[in-house]
């Protein structure tokens, strides 16, 4: 994969914004021709086609129907982005667990309406083509497939893995491939194989809570890095946590951060991995998201730019094919063999049935169609409930637009507090993912995630009403 | 269950083996008929049964059809049990991973006769009717189940395994059992739930090596117990040490320890547990290969004896059902919350589809078959393979004799370095796990621990031969 052809329409699409933002073009304006543009700018019509699409998926403009691209009429306050967060530059230990637990445990009870789960609907998923794929797949077992699998993971699988990251561009070395016990697990060793008790991780601010927990396990120290809504991890404030601290490792989601959206521009993907190199900085990234865009292609990973082997690359099915079947992996770079001994001492091997039928399903060639599927129905839904948002929840409520996964990032007015809403909520059998949990400190107090994951499901639509009076009723 | 009667036929057999020890019963006396034994014990005819079983298990006696039951010849020397080892009183930071590493590396490669395997051969397992069960089981699957197993596990197989623990008379508590991936994911989990680093627990001598390594990955600190090869933890040196340290836990495999197979008698489960409640330190029970017995009936766990909560109970489907398939267990007493919440930060969750298709298998009723056949295939291997070492290893080779699972431990004369006879031996295809994998201080350096687990494998008695001929000329 070159980058050159992303890095052309995304920078067409960054010059769109910054003209709409400063008001160059205005709500209404017509915006130049494709073939204009392509002219223009000595660019394929592909290029303008998908970056009109970008700017489409953040709002910005609308295609009309045999017309053309308009700017869009520009948002109402509630559209408004949340602000980057200013996180406080000491280290904290953490202590998030409780309440991830506690919101987990919810989601376990059916009649909870789970806008606070991690998951989407498990009925997008082909459960029952993979349960076929399975079936098949067993009935061929060879019995020594169970020791050769042992520890880094069935070689048809990693085979299958590799060719699909090699076709994105990010080829991985034969050797650097773990299969984990879902993301979550190989995430967990990678942390595991460049820290000591102590040590200082950086970590985005919000973060996903999990790395908060594996950091509070594991006795490490998290420093939160500024993180824009939008565009994820600021890079100059990272680079000053890189001067003032003995940093370990970063743990970051350059695509589709959880719990913003955010996803990382490519180029400053590949200042990140070229700041991190200079620094002999691991980067732990978590991709688990990558495959739910919502624009033309699939971000590559920050992977795809790693020279020096020190990308931990972790990412799974678990979101985007097969929820429950708990299979992941890490292409760990240069720490291949420390993730390696990790997972032999820490779980021995990843189960090989769900390896198997995963690897089957792959091989039948319609995991593309079914992703193309989920992403549409995920972007249709998230479209649908940010309506809701604006409808339902009090004024001054800003809410992102992000360009793939399935979450959205509430920032509600200063009187509303999140885990009283969410434990009130709780109590009507409304599940919520309040801000505190994604962060240290506890800072986030206004913020709620909720869960845009699941389309069809007829309790979300007064589940989100309740909420949203709830919540004017705080305001 | 009430543990009357195997007490008083375990009773009735340490009896019996005392005066055969202390010379009282020759070898070549015939014993006393079952009825007179009954009379002059006041027991039941079951009961001298089971207690013969158990000696002639051991070898101490032999039946002889339509005649009775006579005292065996002298073992020869090379039958010698190996001596309890006595360990060093220090803690020690311990450091087995590389070589545990590089035999497991080598046992995933086909040509490599698996002595050193950890694993019976996986043709012993009902792979094919598992894989049916899977595929029936994954039919019905309803897309909820996949939320509502998260963390702690599927409720059918949770409820199958309250059911068995139950008929074996250790009553598990509703809330208790968590499934993991693996028994070595439970005991990890368990390990950490009551440890911080630097913390010191006590392990057997040797200790399984995956102990160790769980304890390196921690930063604990290890302090070995007196162990004997036939019965296990020696408990006077167990209470010197709880006076001695303060002890964060234990980690013991009262049933068929890894490597010794020593099984530790039911009273002493008794004696250890209420010890450590006493002393208000948990006990890490890892019970893998308690279903592989070769006498009479299931040994107990301690967990059986357990009244505080304090013992955490590990095993799995790995060594007697389904290997690969990585669904384990821990019933963790009052820690189990602790547990959980350790397992939902490390992995999230266990892979649903074969906890399902395990399930299933029980519930169709085949797996005590199963299991007989099993046990009887690994009886009748570890007893000829006692055989090919006695003729081919050197004189003062000594051997345990061990009452279930599927190790041998052997102890070679001072010349041979166990080490380096598993070197010579990988060079020539062959694997051994040498004694210093199996000690935080790398004693049992002229020990080896051998896999009796594959029966009908046509390369195990060439290779015996030759590892023999190798320990010979070291000697």
């Amino acid at each position: 994969m070159t980058h050159g052809s992303p890095t052309r329409y995304e920078q067409l699409a960054d010059d769109m914004a910054q003209a709409i933002r400063e008001g160059l073009l205005e709500a209404g304006d017509r915006l130049p021709s494709v073939r204009e543009t392509c002219q223009r700018r000595g660019v394929s019509p592909s290029t303008v086609f998908q970056a009109y699409g970008l700017l489409e998926a953040r709002g910005l403009i609308e295609a009309r129907p045999r017309s053309g691209y308009y700017v869009r009429a520009p948002r109402r306050a509630s559209r408004l982005l949340p602000e980057a967060a200013v996180p406080q530059a000491e280290a904290s230990r953490v202590a998030v667990s409780a309440l991830a637990f506690e919101i987990l445990e919810s989601t376990r009870v059916p009649e909870v309406v789970p806008l606070g789960s991690a998951f989407p609907a498990p009925h997008l998923f082909p459960l029952e083509e993979l349960a076929r794929a399975g079936a098949r797949a067993m009935r061929r077992l060879r019995p020594e497939q169970i020791t050769t699998a042992l520890t880094v993971g069935d070689e048809g699988l990693r085979q299958a893995l590799r060719k699909r990251y090699a076709l994105q561009g990010v080829p991985l070395a034969a050797d650097e491939l773990v299969i984990a016990n879902g993301a979550m697990e190989a995430l967990n060793l990678c942390l595991q194989a460049v820290t000591q008790p102590g040590d200082i991780v950086v970590v985005e601010s919000p973060t996903f809570y999990a790395c908060l927990q594996a950091l509070e396990r594991l006795n490490l120290r998290a420093v939160e890095v500024a993180t824009d809504p939008r565009e994820g991890v600021v890079l100059s404030d990272l680079e000053r946590l890189l001067g003032q601290h003995q940093v370990a490792a970063c743990w970051f989601m350059p695509n589709f951060q959880n719990p913003l959206g955010a996803l990382m521009p490519l180029e400053r993907k590949r200042e990140l991995v070229d700041l991190l190199a200079k620094h002999s900085v691991p980067l732990i990234e978590d991709d688990v998201y990558g495959e739910l865009y919502a624009h033309a292609r699939r971000p590559p990973p920050a992977k795809a730019f790693d020279r020096s082997g020190g990308v931990m690359h972790c990412a799974s099915f678990s979101k985007c094919l097969a929820p429950g079947y708990r299979v992941g992996w890490a292409a760990a770079g240069r720490y291949a063999t420390d993730v390696l001994r990790l997972k032999m001492m820490t779980s021995l091997a990843t189960s090989v049935p769900p390896q198997l039928a995963i690897a089957e399903y792959l091989a039948q060639g319609t995991y593309d169609r079914h992703l193309r599927q989920l992403r549409s129905a995920l972007a249709a839904e998230q479209h649908r409930v940010r309506r809701l948002i604006e409808r339902h929840f009090p004024a001054g409520t800003r809410v992102t637009l992000p360009a793939g996964g399935y979450f959205l990032w509430l920032e509600m007015p200063p009187g509303v507090d999140a885990l009283d809403l969410h434990h009130r909520a709780m109590a009507l059998g409304i599940s919520t993912a309040p801000g505190v949990l994604f962060s240290a400190d506890r800072r986030f107090v206004h913020h709620l995630r909720l869960n845009v994951g699941y389309p069809g499901d007829a309790r979300v639509d007064p589940a989100l009403r309740q909420l949203g009076k709830l919540a004017a009723s705080m305001a």
